[in-house]
């Protein structure tokens, strides 16, 4: 059918289109009979994921501990690969060996002014029988922490950010030779025992804080779904904001063969000892403190005054490690595209779990296993994806995304040559959808958030996601035409394909409306899963609808469904927030210099409690931001050619050679943006636009090593990142323009149809 | 000395005046002669209060429980009248008879689920004497609640403020014959069962939060100065914000002879029972209630899952009052004018203690004693006042403003004939300045403060509040010419004065570093205040030297030192507030209605934790604020002109009757401010820029008349009351005129010197 142009109509005319919608919504990357096409089979696919299923599967993988290197982690990895297989997909176990440090040794005593030993373990819940696997249990521990046996006295870090020492310096209050004693809260746990050893400290406890997900924040597990004062949050502390993946083999897939370093030179394995702690075995530690009051903001919720210290408490921590190398498997499942086998649109979600990891990450697992099922069911009955699709389950992904990062390393050539688009999910839940990833992907995620219907408000997901939104203030949220994606930083296997290999990539799921405190313990259960969270997994359907619909659209689509106009606003954006950021430095430091010139800390100064002021600071430099603001112009001219040639898709079909040229040049967006000799000092991240942050760790920044270079003060470095990520945009829209013109002429020289 | 114009300066002469100040700083009110006398005897002034004095004096007024109607209550009155005449004042005590309910019977139980009995008792700290005094200590209570005898469900109500039961209403709980539970805090003690009894419920308890001012902000009393589990904090729940004094006698001075109502009529004694209570008693209340979890900003600091109710926690409690009259007992004295006796520069505290009162208000008290000896020592070396000085005492100020408003009320006509400025202090601690009152006073006050040292950080106390707001980010406190004054609300002596009579006013005092849990509590000791506050009292003598340096400048101004400027500056800033409010509720309620027709609070909401959406509201319509706008412009010419006819004080002497007449007028400028029917629904309050909120309670709402009805959204009566508002404003504009008009004559006619 041929479009009639909308000014052709007249406006009574529009209004009836309005009332009466005739026109299906639109896909992009589709040509209307394509599209017309695809919808009927998106419609035969929804109706397959079976909440019952996801059930069942969750309680099957579900039932043991299954983390990296764990029998039945093995076991999981083999009967999802048997699952897929009877699905009617080419499945297979693909294996790595990666470092995968277990504890032999963990002490924790206060030694002074009084004796506790810390209990660190979590007791067994006679209602959850999954809680009593004690054999196959993990202990509580943080994974490639330093190794040690220290007594030192003890300091409150607060969240042991950056911003946190700098209080403590100005109450005179140094770390060196300190344990220190951090709330989980505020940045990735990892930045806090790298800023505490960078800071001279010599061991690190992590503890969980009633306020943040326990007592405070509802009933505890059992009797509600919130942290019991004897739950720890396990979890990795490798440096992984410098890079993920086995940190013996930085860059290389892990394979039996491969080269790997020796152990003392892996810069990612933690300095110093550090272990995650509950609140229970914190609180007579914490309580033991005198010295300053701790700050309003860095008050938790435990009956006690919160004091910095150093001491009197000491502290006794010793830590060992059985340091072995561990069998890790990776589940790999594929279907063969009919028109470009070698174009692949991938799919994972990790299996392993740090303990039984009912919601992390089974939950996601689940949806994407019912996924698999359906697509399956559309191969019998005469569907062919276009592209091959590969649908993964990454194992080691609680250690530091150890598959997913060493199978894109593997095969990185693979993702350059092939990698059209990776979908990643992890844990899932109820509520609202989120969705991050390349920009160039908000028109497509929103056309597919249209499309799938909200089981607890019959509106779409998208709908409610905008109305939740706006209820919050976020009007925008409203108004805008698409959904904002977020940027994203680490803390799933979305990492290696965004930031390492520039693959398009999203990350997706539910939640918000089931909250807890079982992350990484014990009572991450069925159990807890099923009361607590998406009882009847409505949620998990939704999930398999809304990523199966994307995983189709993108396998079939006639040209992939990037978009560059909101690439371009979002690129403003963020190019606006750093010019305002130097800005904002630029004005702090001058006030900040004025007020120490003037005596002003030395007058407000509380002689009972004293604040040193803070140091004065050098000048901030004006910056020559003139090649982003270039490149960014250049981009929006790209954007706008590209979607005046995009528009000539709704007249019908379109010279398929030609197209598979725009295609060829569209899956490499994001390899565009990657910068060749990657971040500073992390080599390992190469994308210009997002990263997770050197100390935020799963927080993003984004334009990253401009961003981090001002933050850091360091201007030369703004200056050479600002070339660089320039560098970047420019090749975007250039590739973009190409791309245009390559459109125009598959329009300009369309068959008959 | 007749000053040379600064444009016939060259800049290197300009720059050496800057360099080496040959002149005095400025003295606003007073001729460069006049200022020199003024100076000298400041100087003498200053070096006499003495801190040893102070703390003696508190030791003494502070040895055992002081309120109202007790023995040692009067004792301290007649021993402060000794005190005043053995400086050479003519002193006598003047007494009231006072409606002041005390607590026969006092019981409150959880009887359901579980039981227990609040203990409503505060122990004995063995190290500090004065708390053992149970003969002589008032009990726990909050005076002017309403008697019952009830037994109802709970509801947690968070602050018990107006947004609050919104909060509970969309989460479908009324309070409805209902025992509400409220913590302290985010509104004055008084609003909390005013509005529970608007809604419905029968009984309310307040109680201290160990967050506020407990266990989380520091080690509890005696080894910190923070409140102990079982402190309570006393306090009146009058309905102060209808009108303050005794509730038998509004408007009238509650002497002997005076009419009274019936208890009955009394519009201002709460409805409902009212119970304080500790944390202590308060945890298994609040430990007791199911349903909803609190908001995340309803949570305080105790070691349980805050939920809402209501129940099953069924509380008990049951309140009878003894509702004697009891004797009040303000002690007045005065130094007699030289040249102008009839006018009053009157300075005072109250006397009065919920039990010891050491800090509250004692340490004030101390401070204004050694003042009114050191003008005392000054008249003995030849120094006279100009006007009249009027030292009180004020008795019975924690129940409700008592002493101060029954004598306001009872010399209402001297008030407004002879008052010339009111200046009240109440409890002291160590820190930084506070300054709130009439904004025509803010040069005043600026230049008292620039002459004041402070004793900690050895700059003025001007300069260290500037220091202390810019680095919390207020940098025009640096950049501004004068300090900003607070704009007053009540919770002290200062009401009566400023918002019912109209007499200029100012309330000052030091704080900030003396943090604590003692208020009203039988730990508000001398041992606790010489531990943790003002401990060898130089914040006293700073109080002491900058009170008297003040009343020492108005007794003797050739001028009332009025400045113009910085009240219009004041109130073109109101003014904008208002409008900006408007504007905000009218763009709110907008977006709330689009929501609402829009479906979002149903697409957002969460059914198994349900949220009802709010109520559609009125569209909210555009209001005529240009009367306003020109009663300001007015002004501003006014203050222009008279700011230029001041200018000519500074060629010498001026003309004396002229200048009488300038200030005759001067004293009226917060009576013109007046509005003379009162604020709508509480006739008592006048001024037409200050008032305490009717739904705040201490704090303040500015331009309270049209700022409430924006509030409550009542367009008609916003209209009504910018009418009166402007017409003050222009009553204020047309005296500064007149006054501005004498000025110029004065100096016109300036007699040689």
């Amino acid at each position: 059918m041929r479009l009639v142009p909308a000014v052709l109509l007249s406006p009574a005319i529009l209004l009836l289109a309005a009332a009466t919608p005739l026109e299906d919504p639109p896909m992009r990357g589709f040509t209307p009979e394509s599209a017309r096409i695809q919808r009927e089979w998106e419609a035969k696919f929804k109706a397959i994921p079976d909440p019952a299923r996801m059930r069942e599967a969750m309680r099957r993988l579900s039932l043991r501990p299954h983390h990296l290197g764990s029998a039945y982690g093995k076991e999981n990895a083999e009967w999802l690969a048997a699952q897929f297989s009877s699905y009617g997909w080419e499945a297979r176990v693909e294996r790595f060996d990666v470092l995968f440090p277990t504890p032999r040794i963990r002490v924790l005593e206060l030694v002074a002014p009084t004796k506790f030993t810390a209990r660190l373990e979590e007791p067994i819940v006679k209602e959850d029988p999954s809680t009593s696997q004690r054999a196959e249990q993990l202990p509580t521990y943080n994974a490639y922490s330093g190794e040690g046996d220290v007594t030192a006295p003890l300091v409150y870090v607060n969240y042991g950010v950056p911003a946190d020492y700098e209080q403590l310096e100005r109450r005179g209050i140094s770390v060196k030779g300190a344990i220190v004693i951090a709330r989980y809260g505020g940045s990735w746990r990892g930045i806090k025992p790298k800023v505490a050893y960078e800071h001279g400290a010599v061991g690190a406890l992590i503890y969980s804080d009633p306020r943040d997900d326990g007592f405070a924040e509802g009933e505890t597990y059992p009797n509600g779904p919130y942290r019991p004062k004897d739950g720890v949050q396990r979890g990795s502390v490798l440096d992984m904001p410098t890079y993920p993946g086995d940190p013996l083999t930085p860059g290389v897939g892990s394979s039996p063969g491969a080269t790997r370093l020796d152990r003392k030179d892996a810069e990612t394995i933690m300095k110093i000892p550090v272990l995650p702690i509950s609140y229970a075995d914190a609180q007579p530690l914490l309580a033991a403190l005198t010295g300053p009051i701790a700050p309003p903001a860095w008050r938790g919720g435990l009956p006690i005054t919160y004091r910095l210290g150093p001491g009197p408490a000491q502290v006794h921590l010793k830590l060992e490690f059985d340091w072995k190398q561990a069998p890790l498997y990776n589940v790999i499942a594929t279907l063969k595209g009919s028109t470009y086998p070698d174009e692949w649109v991938i799919r994972g979600n990790h299996h392993d779990g740090w303990v039984n990891g009912a919601e992390d990450p089974i939950s996601g697992m689940v949806a994407e296993l019912e996924e698999a099922r359906a697509l399956g069911e559309l191969v019998k009955q005469g569907w062919r994806p276009k592209r091959t699709i590969v649908y993964a389950a990454w194992d080691g992904e609680e250690p530091s995304l150890l598959g997913s990062t060493e199978w894109v390393e593997e095969h990185m050539s693979d993702m350059r040559s092939k990698g059209v688009f990776y979908l990643n999910s992890d844990g899932n839940g109820r509520g609202f959808l989120y969705a991050g990833g390349s920009h160039s992907l908000e028109r497509f995620v929103t056309e597919a958030a249209n499309e799938v219907i909200d089981p607890e408000s019959n509106v779409s997901v998208a709908q409610r996601a905008r109305a939740a939104a706006t209820i919050a203030g976020n009007t925008e949220a409203r108004d805008r035409k698409d959904l904002r994606l977020d940027a994203l930083g680490s803390g799933s296997d979305f990492t290696p394909f965004l930031q390492h290999a520039g693959v398009p990539t999203l990350n997706i799921g539910f939640g918000g409306e089931d909250g807890g405190g079982i992350y990484h313990s014990i009572y991450d259960t069925f159990a807890w899963y099923t009361r607590f969270s998406d009882s009847s997994f409505v949620y998990g359907r939704a999930l398999a609808q809304l990523a199966g619909t994307m995983v189709m659209r993108v396998a079939n689509a006639d040209v992939l469904p990037e978009e560059f106009g909101n690439l371009t606003e979002t690129t403003r954006g963020y190019l606006k927030e750093i010019t305002t950021l130097r800005e904002t430095t630029a004005k702090e430091v001058e006030e900040l210099n004025r007020q120490l010139a003037d005596g002003m800390f030395a007058a407000a100064n509380d002689p009972r409690n004293p604040l040193q002021p803070p140091k004065a600071q050098a000048t901030v430099p004006h910056v020559n931001f003139a090649p982003l603001q270039n490149a960014t112009d250049s981009l929006a001219r790209s954007a706008d050619r590209f979607e005046k040639a995009y528009g000539g898709l709704a007249s019908g079909p379109v010279n398929a050679a030609a197209l598979a040229q725009v295609n060829a040049l569209l899956r490499q967006t994001d390899q565009m943006l990657l910068i060749p000799e990657g971040l500073p000092k992390r080599a390992w991240y190469r994308h210009s636009l997002y990263a997770p942050g050197l100390y935020t760790g799963y927080g993003v920044k984004t334009m990253p090593g401009v961003r981090e270079a001002i933050e850091q003060k360091n201007w030369q470095q703004a200056d050479e990142q600002i070339g660089k990520l320039s560098a970047a945009l420019m090749r975007e829209s250039d590739l973009i323009a190409r791309a245009a013109r390559l459109l125009e002429q598959a329009t300009n020289t369309r068959p008959i149809p």
